[in-house]
């Protein structure tokens, strides 16, 4: 294919359009019936394979300076790269978190690309299917219709957005202006010991440092303790510090846990304390009738970050901070009124509002793939999915609880299971040993990829279920391989 | 169609897999032929065109409960989306700094959000593709094969990533741990007054304050003033503060401007301090052999942020930070080596090298869209394409200089041209206020979508030509319409 180069004529000027479309046209078509034939018959495939040696060497290349044209990429592509992904998008992946995507969302991003419209905002559709999502996703969350958001890459920074306006609008200076730096009270932000390692992040990126997180212990079933909390807040209120901020988990990352978030919601009226909600996964319970009383108390944040690329089942990236005071979002990001010069008429009419909720100036369009979702599939029908995953982590968790041969590790209150295989007269440490080789032979073998964590010293498989392509069958076939390899390496081991 | 519905049988589990692929399949081809066809007869439609009151308040729909099928939200996405972007698809659309995208782009978007890896890193072939990736942009840079970096959402995070490996490099101090709270010298970095605005927003996001960002005056060819520079970080150390950290700017947004980064890596050699460098469209210049001496000393940086999605003619959204030395890169990012456990066998055995490098734990497979499009096109090709937006700049501003009618407001350096239409007699305050009706009616019109700045206090139409769909023609159109509404906005005003 020609694309690249200098179209026919002596003067003529290049562009990177095919020169022929119709060839172009082919090749487009030949990538989506390939892809569609991948998703169709993914059970067929292992969840996961290790890359042979010549692929591995393969990505070291020197500096393509002439163009192969598009069918030779593609052709790489497809013999190089698509058969060895990490693996979520199979039925029997349950890794991290990490969602599947579905072919919908798939075409939504080519659409989005080709489109390609800069959403800063401006006076174009595109920003007002993203206004419209955005509305929408404070709607299901039980926001009010004022509330502000922004879509952005993932949890991380969207929660890092959500502290962000948070240490803006209750530092008690100006922290925009006036930065961190100097002689001042000590800002300091609590969550419980579960908190995902984003807020870390987040306090170091903002400067606060991550001493100034303070983590705060959690009761038998993964939730912060209330009463812990509120000593520390006032031990550190004693000691000259200022406390602005507590970080609530819907859904923590090790077991599922949910905080009590209407008692962090009353606590932080009480205090005078934003509240934010980490609501990567879990917050997505809202959607479900059955499953919202698990989160009951988000809808009183002032923040709430939340991903769609995990239980909303889009592919990356996309997720979501909703603010429930517009203003406050606005003043901690929003630059100079100039942007805003000339804002009646043509192109820039519609201003950059997203520009000013968050870090990036230049976004993509994000929001068509949640606005098609949403629309084409209704949310009732991802809410039954989210529920029908629940149902699965409380199916397995039921298996390994009858299961003489598997333990369970930790309450199932969402979609997150926690267990190991066990045998009699083994203490921990051996026991760890032998999880650990199970859980890398389940996903050498490409039977299944959940990942690990350790709770209290003791190693646990980790199925976290944000898979819409998993069936009954699926978990069952993992209870079934835990317990054969573990048999084979304990075997081997005593 | 009835994705989202359960599947057949009394006891099925959901997907938002297609109930009928095939069904799906013709959906997706029409979606492809639809969109190439758009592309191909961008030329023939108007560069932009204002939303008819009725699509404007379709987007306030209620919240979609029930699904109402892809067909239908594809529908739609024609109906009332697609027609009404903010334009710079088309090849007269030079408003701010937006890329086109290109038609393989779009498809490697589609192939990356089907595949749908989680690129924090993983042992996986996509991981390989960014590894490679960020090898050949740093060759292309100059930076030695060493060189860490991580592809990003856009300039702003490329760039405040750069800033933040520069505070945990130069700060004195455990910043990660303490943060910028308590008494210190405090921290200070450095641009000219032409810094793009990302520069204040990730002082303030950062904790620095908006006041550590010290804005050096430029020359008269909008590049900063080096010993202006020498004698405010003389000034700050001398008042007890701590630099820590120059920006120099390789195409500043407003002209094309590049600072002279030769003596800017010398003074920060001198004085200690960390050099980066934003070169959001302008560090491309680098992969042009005719071009690169205009931003030589890119090379000597500490770290450089750019855009793919700009002069790369990439979609939305991709940027990348480079960092010399990928320790510092790690140390400023990388939480606990615990992720790193059992990572010699199976899906986590690569590590999450990505996720140390920036903020984002989930990230996409943006580095997809770049291996494909550098291998496709090759470098050559891009290249020459962006040395013909800088011909066609220049060209531009030599109709300008010859046309008694138009006035060149700045000089022509890169890519930027800013004019004004003038006529005798006229003060500034009238040609700013005939330039800014001129700009919105050559929107409103559809003829071209530049964008507008003020220059030493001269409203100037601004061409920022980062568009590989842009002709000589196209310029020639632009110019002959400014003169032609100029006439008519003056004639009106007169």
């Amino acid at each position: 294919m020609s694309e690249g180069r200098p179209r026919e004529g002596g003067d003529a000027e290049a562009t990177l359009d095919p020169a022929d479309w119709a060839e172009f046209r082919a090749l487009a078509h030949r990538m989506v019936d390939d892809t569609l034939e991948e998703l169709a018959s993914l059970r067929e495939r292992p969840a996961w394979q290790p890359m042979p040696d010549d692929v591995r060497a393969s990505f070291r290349e020197p500096l393509p300076l002439g163009g192969e044209g598009s069918e030779s990429v593609y052709r790489q592509f497809t013999e190089r790269v698509r058969p060895y992904p990490n693996g979520n998008l199979h039925p029997r992946f349950w890794g991290w978190v990490q969602g599947n995507g579905t072919p919908l969302g798939m075409m939504a991003e080519m659409l989005a690309a080709a489109l390609n419209p800069h959403m800063a905002g401006f006076d174009q559709a595109p920003a007002l299917v993203e206004h419209q999502v955005i509305a929408w996703l404070a709607e299901l969350m039980g926001m009010p219709p004022e509330t502000s958001g922004v879509l952005v890459t993932g949890g991380t920074m969207a929660s890092t957005i959500g502290l962000a306006v948070a240490r803006h609008a209750r530092a008690g200076f100006d922290v925009r202006a006036e930065g961190l730096q100097g002689s001042r009270p000590r800002l300091l932000v609590y969550g419980s010991t579960e908190t995902h390692g984003w807020a870390r992040k987040a306090a170091e990126l903002l400067g606060l440092g991550s001493s100034a997180l303070r983590l705060v212990p959690v009761d038998a079933e993964y939730r912060i303790d209330v009463e812990a909390l509120r000593r520390a807040v006032a031990a550190d209120r004693a000691a000259g510090h200022r406390p602005f901020c507590v970080i609530g988990t819907a859904g923590t990352v090790n077991t599922g846990a949910t905080d009590d978030l209407r008692a962090l919601a009353a606590f932080c009226r009480e205090e005078g304390l934003w509240f934010h909600v980490d609501g990567a996964f879990g917050a997505l319970a809202a959607w479900s009738d059955a499953l919202r009383p698990i989160v009951a108390g988000i809808e009183e944040a002032d923040s709430v970050g939340f991903d769609l690329h995990k239980w909303g089942y889009l592919p990356f990236e996309v997720a979501c901070v909703l603010v429930r005071d517009p203003e406050a979002h606005r003043a901690a990001f929003a630059t100079t009124a100039s942007y805003l010069e000339g804002a009646e008429r043509g192109v820039i009419a519609g201003g950059i509002p997203f520009a000013e909720r968050g870090l990036d100036l230049t976004r993509g369009f994000k929001a068509l793939k949640v606005w098609m979702s949403l629309k084409a599939h209704g949310v009732r029908a991802i809410a039954r999915l989210i529920e029908q995953n629940v149902e699965q982590a409380r199916g397995l968790a039921d298996r390994v609880e009858q299961d003489p041969e598997l333990d369970l590790l930790a309450p199932v209150p969402l979609n997150v299971v926690c267990f190991r295989y066990t045998r009699a007269g083994l203490a921990d440490e051996a026991l760890n040993a032998i999880n650990r080789e199970i859980l890398i032979r389940l996903q050498e073998e490409g039977v299944a990829v959940p990942s690990g964590t350790t709770l209290a010293g003791r190693y646990a498989i980790r199925v976290a279920n944000v898979n819409h392509r998993s069936r009954r069958e699926d978990f069952a076939a993992l209870a079934d391989a835990v317990v054969r390899i573990g048999r084979e390496v304990g075997d081997a081991v005593a």
